[in-house]
C-alpha cells in the first residue's frame, strides 16, 4: 500500500444467506466503513440485500486485488466473487460452500501480496461447507492457517476500546483482550493439550504480534492457570508446577513481560487488569465468558500469527434473523475498527 | 426466633491472624453490621485489633447462644470463645487452629437449634488447620456439610444485588449467583465428575433453595454445557448429549425451569441473564472469573442445602494485609447483607 493512503481492509462478506452481507450493506450505507474497506462476494447479491432492507447504496464493482477509493457512505466497493447457485436469506445451499471459499481465497491472496492490509470475515457456515465435501474443514482460522502455509496461529477475543474508556489503565488503554492456548477441544482433552512446546508457541506469537499490530513495546501478558485456583500449590492439580511454570520461567528469560500462573477468577478482576496488555486463558470456557459477558456484542475475534492482521465478527450466521435486518452489527463494526487499527499500526512499523 | 425480631447473624470471625477481626470490628464501629448480628470469637483479640486500628467499640460479651440486641453503630455483641495462644497479625499458629473450629461449632450449634438464623464466615486457613491434625480438612464448606450430617452442599457465589440495580431484568432483579457443579478439583477430573446422578441433586438443592431462601416461586436456571459451544451438536465433546440434557429433561418433567445446556460465553450475557435466578457452571474456572469480574470484590460465598443460610466472604485471610486496617470490606458486607435477606425470607415463610 502507499504509505499516505488508509489501510486497505478486504472485508468477506460470508455465507449468502446468514447476516453477513446485509451487516456490510448496512454498514456501507451509514458510512460506518473504516478507512478502505472493500467488499469480497457477490454484488448482485449484495445489491438485493440492500433492495430487501430498503437500503439506498452504490455498489462500485473493481477488479479483485485492483486498488480502492477512500470509504464514503453510501459506497460500498466490491472485488466480485460470483454465487454458484441464487441465494435464499436463512436457507443453506451446498452449491455455494465453493462461492464462500473463493471470497476466502480473493482476500487471502490480496493480503499476502500486499494488495490489501488486513482481512475482515462475516460469519461462514462451517456445517454447509463439510457438507459440501470438505470433511476436514474447521473454520476460518483454520484455513487461513492452511492457506498461509504456517503451522500455528492464536486464536484472541478482543473487546472494543472504546468500552471500557473510562478504565484507562486497563489492558491496552480499555480493550479487554483474551488469547486461548487451546481452542475447540472438549474440556476431557484440554489438560493433555497443554503442553510446554504449545505454550511456548503461542506465548511467543502473542508476544510478537502485541509488538507487531499493536505497537507495543514490551507486552505485558498475565497467563491463568489450567487449574481451579491455579493448583492451589499442587493441591489442585499439578499441571501448573510441572508444565505452565517453566514455560513462564523460560521466556522471562528471554524479556517477556508474563504474569502468572495466576487463578483465573483472581486475574479477571479490575486491579490485576491494570497495566496488561493480553490475558492468556488455557482454554476456551476460562477466557471467554468473562470476555462476552465485558464485551456487550462490543467484541471481535482476532487471528494472531499470520503475515497479515484478520480479525471477524463473535458470532455465527445466524440464519434465523438472515434478511430481516435486524441483526446486531456491533461485532463487525468492531472487526473492522480493530482491523483498521492494527493495519495501521503494522504499516507504519514498516515504512 | 421471635418473629417479631429481625433475623439473627452468627458471625465467625475466623483466622485470629488474618483480616477477619478487623474486618468485623470496623462493620461493628462503622454501623454496618445488619439485622441482629453476633460475632463468634475471642473478645480481647477483638479488642486488640480495634485498639490497634483505632477504632472506638463497645464489645457486649454474652452467653453462647443467648439473645442478641439488634445491632447499633459501635457496639458489637460477642459469643465468646477464647483463644488457645496470643496471636499476632500475618503469624499464623498451629494452637489456635482448634480456636477456629470451635468458632464454628458455636456458630453451627446455634443455627441448628435454632437460637441464631443464619451464619456468617469470615476467612480461615485451610494450611493450618490441616497442620494441626485434621489432615481431612477441606474447608468451610465441606466441614459445615459433616457438622450437618448431610451428604451434598452447593457451592454458589453471588453478587451484591445493589451492583446491577440498573439492570432490573436481570438474575433476580439486579444479582448475579453462579452455582457449581463441580467445585475444587483438578480441571482433568472435571469431565468424570460431572455425572448425572451429582447434577441431579446439585439441580434439586438449587431450585429448593432459591424457592426456601429467595422467595423464588419458581427459580429459573440457566446450565451451562461442559465443553465449549455446549459441545457443538456432539463435535466437540458428547456429555452435554448423553448426561446434561437427559437430566435436564427429567427435572423439567417434574417443572423445573432449566434452560440449557448451553455454551457459557452465549449464557453470560445480557439477553441470556434476564430473567434467570441463578446459573448452573460446570466447573469452577467456567462461572467463577465472569462473577468476580462482575463483582469487583462485592460478591460473597453462599453454601446452599444446609438447614440454614451460610454465607461467607470471596476472599482468603490475607494475612500479609492483617493488623493494618486496609483489607476491603466489601465482600463481608454482601456476605452479612445476603445472610439477612435470605434469613429474613426463610423465617417468613415458616412463619
Amino acid at each position: 500500500m502507499a504509505s499516505s493512503s488508509p489501510p486497505l481492509l478486504a472485508l468477506t462478506t460470508g455465507e449468502p444467506a446468514g447476516v453477513g452481507p446485509e451487516l456490510v450493506v448496512q454498514l456501507a450505507a451509514a458510512g460506518e466503513l473504516p478507512a478502505r474497506t472493500v467488499a469480497v462476494g457477490d454484488p448482485a447479491l449484495l445489491a438485493e440485500r440492500a433492495a430487501r432492507l430498503g437500503v439506498r447504496l452504490e455498489l462500485q464493482e473493481l477488479a479483485p486485488g485492483s486498488s480502492v477509493p477512500a470509504s464514503a457512505p453510501g459506497i460500498l466497493p466490491v472485488w466480485p466473487v460470483a454465487l454458484h447457485a441464487p441465494s435464499r436469506p436463512g436457507r443453506l445451499s451446498v452449491a455455494n460452500a465453493a462461492y464462500v471459499l473463493e471470497t476466502l481465497d480473493v482476500a487471502i491472496q490480496a493480503c499476502r501480496v500486499g494488495q490489501a492490509d488486513a482481512m475482515v470475515t462475516a460469519p461462514l457456515h462451517k456445517g454447509v461447507i463439510i457438507e459440501s465435501g470438505h470433511a476436514g474443514f474447521r473454520g476460518h482460522t483454520e484455513y487461513l492457517r492452511d492457506a498461509c502455509g504456517i503451522d500455528e496461529v492464536v486464536m484472541m477475543l478482543a473487546t472494543d476500546r472504546a468500552l471500557h474508556a473510562h478504565e484507562a489503565s486497563w489492558v491496552g488503554g480499555g480493550a479487554l483482550r483474551v488469547a486461548l492456548a487451546t481452542t475447540h477441544l472438549p474440556l476431557r482433552e484440554v489438560a493433555d493439550a497443554v503442553t510446554a512446546s504449545r505454550l511456548e508457541r503461542i506465548l511467543r506469537i502473542l508476544h510478537a504480534d502485541l509488538v507487531r499490530w499493536y505497537g507495543v513495546k514490551t507486552p505485558s501478558i498475565a497467563v491463568c492457570g489450567l487449574n481451579p485456583h491455579a493448583g492451589e500449590g499442587g493441591h489442585l492439580g499439578t499441571e501448573e508446577r510441572d508444565v505452565i511454570a517453566p514455560v513462564l520461567e523460560a521466556l522471562r528469560a528471554e524479556g517477556f513481560a508474563l504474569d502468572g500462573p495466576l487463578p483465573a477468577d483472581t486475574l479477571f478482576t479490575p486491579r490485576h487488569l491494570a497495566g496488561i496488555d493480553a490475558v492468556l486463558a488455557m482454554y476456551h470456557d476460562q477466557g471467554l465468558p468473562v470476555l462476552k459477558y465485558a464485551g456487550f456484542g462490543r467484541a471481535a475475534n482476532v487471528t494472531l500469527g499470520l503475515p497479515f492482521p484478520r480479525t471477524s465478527v463473535d458470532h455465527g450466521t445466524a440464519l434465523d434473523l438472515a434478511g430481516r435486518g435486524e441483526a446486531d452489527r456491533g461485532s463487525l463494526r468492531v472487526a473492522l475498527a480493530l482491523a483498521a487499527e492494527m493495519a495501521g499500526r503494522g504499516a507504519c512499523r514498516s515504512t
